[in-house]
């Protein structure tokens, strides 16, 4: 068990270096966890450089994020149990702050539509670029509780997004594994950025 | 002749890594393929991450892009197919997704020109900045042989192109080598970013 | 006493490398000090590249930025001296000279407003989004000791700012340490980029 | 004698590397030049990958940029030899071909201006911001002897230029050293950067 927490920390720490190599967590920003095999999750600590992890900076906490130890896990702590309840398989999620989901989640209203892309095809039960997803934009909110019932909220009346943004805020992203996350991570902020590219063409 | 797949197949890996580090191939986007002496082609099987190709991604195929085996090759493999039977002198076909070639390829009405530059030079029969060029855009379509008939019917109709954009798909790109069709892919990406840049400026 | 200036003089070429690193200091632009126990300064040495600083480049000054030799230390000096006499928690000044902090500094009437990022709670004393900093913008001036005094009456009569610009020049910003300060250089860089897009979009 | 020319070639070999990490030499653009003590050019040879030069492929030539040899030099070396006739302090000169250059190159009207940067003091003979330099922009021509001749007769009647450059072709900046005129490439393609940002902004 102590093994299997480890085997996915190191894959958290690793994901930090790729998201920090793509300035997708500035400043201390960004915060990742996994799923082990009895609902139990490693999140990250607050505060730390999601850049230069160190296994110190993984804690275990319970499916409902509490802490088995005194460290604090993440203020967004409860953002990740949301996600877990609402999707069984998914077995990872992870926050991103890159630029243009922050500039593109205060531009938006409610939502952003992305249409017509190929690249669509990444995220699960799609398979044409002949359609479009919707992500929502949910308004900040420094109370976490609050605005995890939000998402809650939303997630039982609309059809599953593949991701949410947070106004000025990044996004949140999951998959049943570290590496599938990244992957969606790859193509969602490509589309993010063909859009925010297109609205300083056409505006 | 496996040394020859072999030798091929590495360059592939190579491309590879070299549009992943300039984000070309995002999520598992992209495919790349070269031609064998006897016709046959390397090809990359479906949903690899391009960045990070093992030997195991690069299939062998008749010319007709049919399997040897029960692997899988590329869904858009009939698209390197028809050009390497409309060109005979093309050994490598790239197809690249890059950001500006997304964009670009949904703002532009059936074509892009691109005209003026000194860097039109780098391409096969140009000797002066003073010309244009004409890269096609087909629209999108899932139905890959469909796709490649439109392609192969504007060939039959149009002076070759040097390359074709597909809409919000980005683009494909030949050349006699795969190091000969890289630098294609640098000097067309640099001339598809002036021509986004000077539409954000301009429009 | 000398080691504790090495210690603090190695802390600065690891910053330069990093902000170089991100083209913070084009040419030989940017400087960068630290306060040492006694009140004395490290500081750079003016037109050393600051992506590759040296020892020999890192000097040492008295509080009121004077040379114990013949070097001349940076141009700006006396901006280093003001921010620590007006914060004296302050150990560390950085001076980046950003794309997007020259551009901003050029555009914006006598001060930045940043509002609704989640990323403002980088800078201390902020504990939410739902806030607005000022960063003031002062007109660059050849004039140093008159610079400095400008600076400082702003801040006698103003609540202190966590940053300035300066028109055409990049910005200064501090913290109690060379590490919280490259956090800061790295939030406040990432607001500025928001910032300025949000003007490509909307101007 | 030999060893000068291979000192030289090496600094222009790291030159190429330092230049296509900036993606300011696509596809196989940009020349780059250095005179020897007795007024003979070391030049890269036309069509190499300016990113990964080797020793072969920077040749020798006299000051009148004829070869010793049947190697063909760049096709723009006249453009070398006008500069360091017309500049005789000048030891080397760089043709890098960057995005941002070649875009502005194309929406300037004869000239750029370049006011009131505090990085206009990386420039030999500026030592305040509050100033303004022009860059000029020559129409391209494939006819090279016929370009160096329309420089050379704008050098004549206007006040020496920093730098130069040609529409839709990147700029040619010249320096005492390879180095200092890294610099100078640095600081220009800042301030070209700049220059367009603000045209995106305000246009």
């Amino acid at each position: 068990m102590n093994q299997e927490f480890e085997q996915l920390a190191s894959q958290l720490i690793e994901a930090g270096g790729n998201l920090a190599a793509k300035s997708m967590v500035p400043a201390t920003s960004g915060n990742f966890s996994g799923k082990l095999a009895n609902g139990d999750m490693a999140i990250t600590v607050s505060g730390a450089d999601k850049g230069y992890l160190l296994p110190e900076n993984i804690m275990r906490t319970n499916a409902d994020g509490e802490s088995y130890d005194r460290r604090v896990p993440s203020a967004e702590t409860l953002l990740h149990v949301q996600i877990y309840k609402q999707f069984p398989h998914v077995n990872a999620v992870l926050h991103a702050h890159s630029l243009n989901a922050t500039v593109l989640s205060q531009l938006a209203q409610g939502h952003v539509v992305l249409a017509n892309y190929e690249l669509l095809k990444a995220f699960p039960g799609v398979d044409t670029h002949d359609t479009q997803i919707e992500i929502p934009v949910f308004g900040n909110d420094q109370n976490i509780p609050r605005l995890a019932r939000q998402v809650d909220k939303y997630m039982q009346v609309h059809s599953a997004p593949v991701a949410y943004l947070i106004a000025g805020h990044g996004f949140y992203i999951w998959g049943r594994s570290v590496r599938e996350t990244l992957i969606y991570i790859d193509a969602m902020e490509f589309l993010f950025s063909c859009e925010l590219m297109k609205r300083r063409i056409m505006q």
